[in-house]
């Protein structure tokens, strides 16, 4: 048996995880909340479930949930998706993407990343039979080089696969960067994913530049979003992909035989509550802040020196005034013997920036968690 | 954009779930019951979600829910999978069918399935860029030709799909059939791929002749079930994946980048689900042996002849005394015309036998919905 995908190991989120565990770490690694889905939520899915909607719901997600998703999407980005053609349900955001890349890309063709980029992107294009050519970001600020993207292209590139607010590093495309991507990708053929799960996790009054805003971007673009990020409900794996009608209906090709469609009660449950409750979403960027300004206070007070945060629910930190170990060593001593979980960037990239001393720290935790792990960091 | 798959369309079963939503005609089409999941279940994932268990649950499932699936095989099959290395926790059955695909076959190898067969078997095979090889069943028994199998392996073959008790027809497979499959594989590398979701629906006494009996079958498997078909929850989407380490290992490659991880909570209800009330798949042949036979009786009063049913929860009827339609054109004519929707036989096909006048009817229902058929299958 040889494999199809000889370089996938285990996730570092995982491997992260179960360190975390083994050595009663405070785990600050995986980016997931230990604090609760709103109530709301959780008896708007009982509800669903005794009111017998377990069986198959529609391939592409239940009609209600479409329309409240056209309907946010709207009040968000001034632009409202076809409900029918062009929004899809899926599993998660992680499904999405794998489905948008088995989609579009075939054997022999190039997909653009930008390192560092979510670990998924690349087995999902060696799985298509593509390659992923990988452009570096700043490693200090994580912007894109669009020269360097540029550069990138070939007659072979197929897609472009980009990610704002950023994991790891919470950087966001500013109008900017907008426009340089709309002449990167005029008269060209590159169709582009836009992973957004972090879309509604913004600070400092920084608006979401969601491609959805923009006719010539959102025209040949898969818009992917999920509701684990925004409802702290990262285990209940409902995402959805916003494209134009003809890239929908290749998606839906392969979510119909993949897994076809997805936990139909939460599906109810997300109609109720993005109707119901608005103030929800418009309001995560505040109460994100609110966390990241105070942990980021704490940090300052240990030897981890913070990077700023415009966005997601990750902390960057530069350990190069406490180690000189590499990234993934570090992570794996800051758990182990210090006792606080935390994700290497080396992972996310084909080949790290040398000398890069920087770890990820999730910020989307009690108080109490957050001030645990800062008790634990005061004696590095 | 031209497209990586070509032959999919909507699937029939989508297409006649909403032909009967557009017409009021009884459903009896796409597989799913009309009747509550167990109790016990429902008050479960509530109490899971109550308790905080809402974010991502490991890559393969959370160990308890291994634990009892390992437990359960044994009682079943008396063989206990290993929870850490064997067993994977997927989004429902066709998630497992897909990434298994995805994991073995290879850019122009071979993959002979059975006709008829269910309908993500193929697109599965073609975006990996592998190739269907169909051999058909007995077009009246269902029955495997096995000389006709032996016949289709090449050097090329990497894989056979087989699906017992078999969608559409409830065919099984019984002990000359596990002897000549293990002929057939004996001295070659050619992996199985064992599609056993109705394995617990089973009539008259039959025994189910799981693959996971057989060490020299089980040894190069991937074994597909599903909690959607045993606890009446389709849309729950919850299945799982048994294998050898070295395969689930490769399974596991594709999972981890493709939905990730399912549905948390309902993952935790069935771990307990599976422990406190094996009674519950126990009693599945029984319980639906009776819907079975009262259905069939009913049926013997109408124009359509029903076929043997040895298991699964599809009865197969031969409408060639009421119509001498295709059968697509039957199943569109029965729903729209006489308000009773079913699904044609050809789509499971590559090459429908000529003049087979074959509707599949699903009698995972409640009474009064089967009643409601038969008063109008009556008028036919
Ligand atoms: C699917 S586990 C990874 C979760 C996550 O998005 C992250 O930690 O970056
Ligand atoms: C995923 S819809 C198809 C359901 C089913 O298994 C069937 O009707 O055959």
């Amino acid at each position: 048996l040889t494999t199809k995908l000889p370089k996938v190991g285990t996730t570092i989120f995982t491997v992260m995880s179960q360190l975390a565990a083994e050595h009663q770490a405070v785990n600050l690694g995986q980016g997931f909340p230990d604090f609760d889905v709103p109530a709301r939520l959780v008896d708007a899915l009982g509800r669903a479930m005794r009111e017998g909607k377990n069986q198959y719901a529609p391939m592409t997600g239940i009609p209600a949930l479409r329309q409240a998703i056209a309907a946010k999407t709207e009040r968000c980005y001034g632009y409202r998706p076809d409900a029918d053609a062009e929004i899809t349900v899926v599993s998660g955001a992680s499904e999405a993407i794998f489905d948008a890349v088995q989609a579009v890309v075939r054997p022999g063709e190039e997909v653009i990343v930008l390192d560092p980029c979510y670990d998924s992107y690349e087995p999902a294009i060696d799985l298509a039979g593509g390659r992923a050519v990988h452009v570096p970001l700043d490693p200090r600020t994580f912007a894109v080089d669009w020269d360097r993207v540029r550069a990138a292209v070939t007659p072979n590139t197929r897609l472009l696969m980009i990610n704002s607010p950023h994991n790891p590093s919470g950087a966001m495309f500013d109008a900017d960067d907008i426009a340089r991507l709309g002449e990167l990708l005029a008269d060209t053929g590159i169709w582009l994913l836009s992973d957004e799960v972090y879309e509604h996790i913004v600070f400092d009054g920084r608006r979401h530049e969601s491609v959805l805003r923009y006719p010539q971007l959102r025209e040949r673009a898969f818009v992917v979003s999920s509701f684990g990020k925004t409802y702290h409900c990262t285990g209940w794996k409902i995402g959805y992909c916003i494209a134009p009608a003809a890239l929908s209906a290749e998606l839906r090709k392969v979510h119909q035989y993949n897994s076809f469609c997805s936990f139909a009660p939460a599906q109810w449950a997300f109609a109720e509550m993005i109707e119901a409750e608005p103030e929800h979403y418009e309001g995560l960027g505040a109460f994100y802040q609110a966390k990241r300004d105070r942990f980021r206070d704490q940090l300052l007070t240990t030897a981890l020196k913070p990077l700023p945060v415009p966005g997601g629910y990750f902390q960057l930190v530069d350990y190069s005034g406490v180690s000189d170990l590499d990234d993934a060593a570090f992570c794996r001593w800051l758990t182990v013997d210090k006792g606080v979980a935390a994700i290497p960037l080396s992972p996310f990239y084909e080949s790290p920036p040398a000398g890069q001393r920087l770890a990820r720290l999730c910020f989307a935790k009690n108080e109490a968690t957050l001030d645990a792990a800062i008790e634990r960091l005061l004696r590095l």
